[in-house]
């Protein structure tokens, strides 16, 4: 499956589409449409209620997307959140300079300083890959969009580059408010902005995009999981970095066997194991997710280790699309040290201590993404997307069989009765009963319901399951317990 | 009740606080915490499922909050979206200068050109309200926040301050998509950005806010609603241009019989009255709603009629919570010719048209604080929101009475029970029953359940209601029925 290929099927299907296209888009920005505004809803719902709801340590918050900047000169992203670029002299192309080296000398180039870089650009001789000409200077390029908040000589601020300094900044208060828990998870989900220099691959790498992510703070000195148990056993596509280093592929084993002895491992494995589970609920093919534990070289210094849920993009390979991160204690350490106050949790004996903390976090458009792959399929002549019910962007469609005696006025009787019980159906009673099926399959809708002549006489409709392409006959007063009996399985 | 109250009760109980306040907040941003976050997830979906899943004309729609500029300079917002200021001399504080003028003179300075703004207030003798100090020539100010995309000479754009543009540029492709449907709605819900001169009012006047909208297309020679018999007769306060003219107050009024003969009159009655419903239904008091007509001197000069939802914030008065305007062929147009590309419905006859509109837009921080304001209560010692429960926080809070002979155990069973239901609960095992009690009532939770010694006999529960205090027994499998049962109504 290529990529190119779904952002075709999703923007002719209202999926999502370059904003503003009658204006010629906007490279890095997507308009969703009516079809994948329902489908990124209900991920970010599932995920609420998954994460929130049902996750007696974590609760909610809802960050401003601009906000003071002396978080991001606490957070260090005003120091160091930056790329490395380089300027084709002659046809004015822009290049992340680290990447041309890589693809140069098969060595990450990443961290290095500019004037090395531009150094080595001298001496591998690298020209620019578009037109042959020279490369200037290797420049720094905050990724940050930066604005003007308020009128004349207001203060420069930016676009969040990450929904996770929000939580971190305000856990003295959050703190107080979960009457001082301790594990505390605080999960937020929201755009963030960066401004890369080559925005690509449709929803992969976005300039504006959405993140779902969750800081679980603990105790280093009480970091056992009470659902470790649970866990434990779970099995998954793994890569460690041992066995990177030593060029083997992943494989099937427990999570929990790949996960060291460092501070909050139960944990670790724990948020692993659920990110996983939830995957697998919504629909993402397990056979296409592994579980690929970042390199020390890649990993942020303070890190105690990062896992990297990626999963498998045809064409693209294995990307990203959850990052599993100990920070240990750093952020709310930077935070303490520049505002001047305590960022700090108490035991019951009193004690005081920073708390560490685990941060899974998702990419929303990723996340979409790799259910579009995993669920589009080509079956004869159908194309279709064989969502779960759980996310489909809607659950069922209502059909009367022909226009006309007395069939529409059922049928939009039904209609109307199942948006009364909250089920999301469509109504439709244009063009043959085979197209409407089409027109259905193509969007993922799980199940089309049909009004027909023994619909009148008898009050039953049949329901035509997308997959199996099966009818079964159920009468109408029946049909929202059908329906919610399948929602939940 | 004062808006500085409420915003003290709503930082302390976790709602909503100045963001990143240990760097002293940000003005005109707020961050919203648990209980927040909740109430205004449950108003968003509530909003979602009311007016996208059961209106069969509508779609949503998910806009980006960065997109093309030139949508901006198509809409008029980069020419004309400004306000027009004064600096103080002596103290540099900022003022709107047409607000100071009105002041002065107590007639409407809005529109007019800075020259002669800059006179006014010279000919008035209008000094700084601060210090006394003379103030500046008059200049505008333009409200869009800007960023620079891309590196270096990247182009600049601008944070959307409105999401409806992100809806008519959008037209002609959603038009296909939906098939050619006419009328048909397009529901957007969305961050939007105002660089404010004077943010204020806590969550009233924002930097960054947030608004539900739709874009009501239709055929002016096909304007009729087909529900209009179901709304024509819907009573509410009302005070129109006319009234205003007379010096009258509001009265309660048919809302059909405020809005004169234009193009669409069916559907504006119809989108004002289903406002109104939405708003008694999640519980905004309807004795605190009216119905204004706006002035013709307010309104964009496109536009065949404006009316305000308005709601009494108490010592803030009347203020605008939802705009329903009528914005004629307008937008459409506008992009039309800037894009040089039709922007265009079609008959079922062949003829071409451009589709009229009518606007019904909510700010969601505003519609959440007219629920505050509904919601708060103080009773004898109780301090409460008396939130309904579709939009209250949490659902239903469970305790075990007593820490102890398996009580805990049996309350978490029946927590988890409940989550696993997909009713938001909370589960709380500290201090006495009657304080847990008060802090469920603080944040607004309808129900509290209690295991006690009997649960553990006869596995019957207490089930105590926020509103009356009452107690009931219910049998821990009728539980969930019976919350599901309380929901609906």
């Amino acid at each position: 499956m290529d990529i190119r290929k779904i952002a075709d099927v999703a923007a002719k299907l209202g999926i999502a589409f370059p904003t503003a296209e009658v204006y010629g888009g906007y490279a890095g920005f997507y308009d969703w449409g009516p079809v994948g505004t329902e489908l990124k809803n209900n991920v970010k719902r599932s995920w609420w209620k998954e994460f929130v709801h049902a996750s007696h340590e974590v609760v909610g918050l809802d960050g401003a997307i601009i906000t003071n900047p002396e978080v991001w000169k606490a957070s260090g992203h005003v120091d160091h959140f930056h790329d490395p670029i380089t300027v084709c002299k002659k046809c004015g192309k822009r290049y992340r300079a680290d990447h041309l080296i890589e693809e140069a000398t098969g060595k990450s180039a990443e961290g290095k300083p500019p004037e090395e870089m531009s150094e080595a650009i001298r001496k591998l001789g690298v020209k620019c890959p578009e037109c042959g000409g020279e490369l200037g200077d290797v420049v720094l390029f905050n990724l940050m969009f930066s604005t003007q908040v308020g009128p004349y000589e207001g203060s420069l601020s930016y676009l969040r580059p990450e929904t996770a300094q929000l939580i971190f900044v305000n856990f003295p208060r959050l703190y107080q408010i979960a009457r001082k828990r301790m594990p505390l998870g605080i999960a937020q989900v929201g755009k963030a902005f960066r401004n890369e220099i080559s925005p690509r691959n449709f929803l992969f790498r976005l300039r504006e995009f959405e993140q779902m992510e969750i800081e679980f703070f603990f105790d280093p000195e009480d970091d056992k999981c009470p659902y470790y148990e649970k866990v434990k056993d779970y099995e998954a596509l793994v890569l460690t970095a041992e066995m990177q280093e030593r060029g083997e592929r992943e494989k099937a084993m427990k999570v929990s066997e790949a996960v060291p002895d460092i501070p909050g491992r139960e944990w670790v494995v724990y948020w692993i194991v659920r990110s996983l589970e939830w995957f697998e609920k919504i629909g993402v093919r397990k056979d296409l997710l592994r579980v690929r534990e970042q390199l020390p070289e890649e990993r942020a210094h303070y890190s105690e280790g990062t896992w990297d849920v990626e999963f498998y993009f045809g064409s693209m390979g294995w990307k990203e699309i959850e990052g599993i991160a100990h920070r240990g204690t750093y952020d709310l350490r930077r935070h303490s040290e520049h505002a001047g106050k305590p960022f700090e949790a108490v035991r019951s004996d009193g004690t005081k201590f920073t708390p560490m903390v685990v941060e899974p976090s998702w990419g929303v458009d990723r996340v979409v993404l790799a259910l579009l792959f995993s669920a589009y399929d080509e079956d004869g002549k159908r194309k279709l997307f064989r969502f779960r019910p759980a996310v489909a962007p809607y659950t069922v469609a209502v059909f009367p069989l022909v226009s006309k005696d007395g069939l529409p006025e059922k049928a939009w009787e039904l209609y109307m009765s199942l948006l009364d019980s909250g089920i999301n159906a469509v109504y439709d009673e244009k063009g043959s009963i085979g197209r409407r099926y089409r027109r259905q399959d193509e969007v993922g809708t799980p199940w089309c319901i049909t009004v027909d002549h023994q619909s009148l006489e008898d009050n039953t409709v049949t329901i035509r399951d997308r997959d199996s392409m099966e009818q079964v006959r159920v009468p109408v007063t029946g049909v929202v317990e059908w329906i919610r009996k399948r929602m939940k399985g």
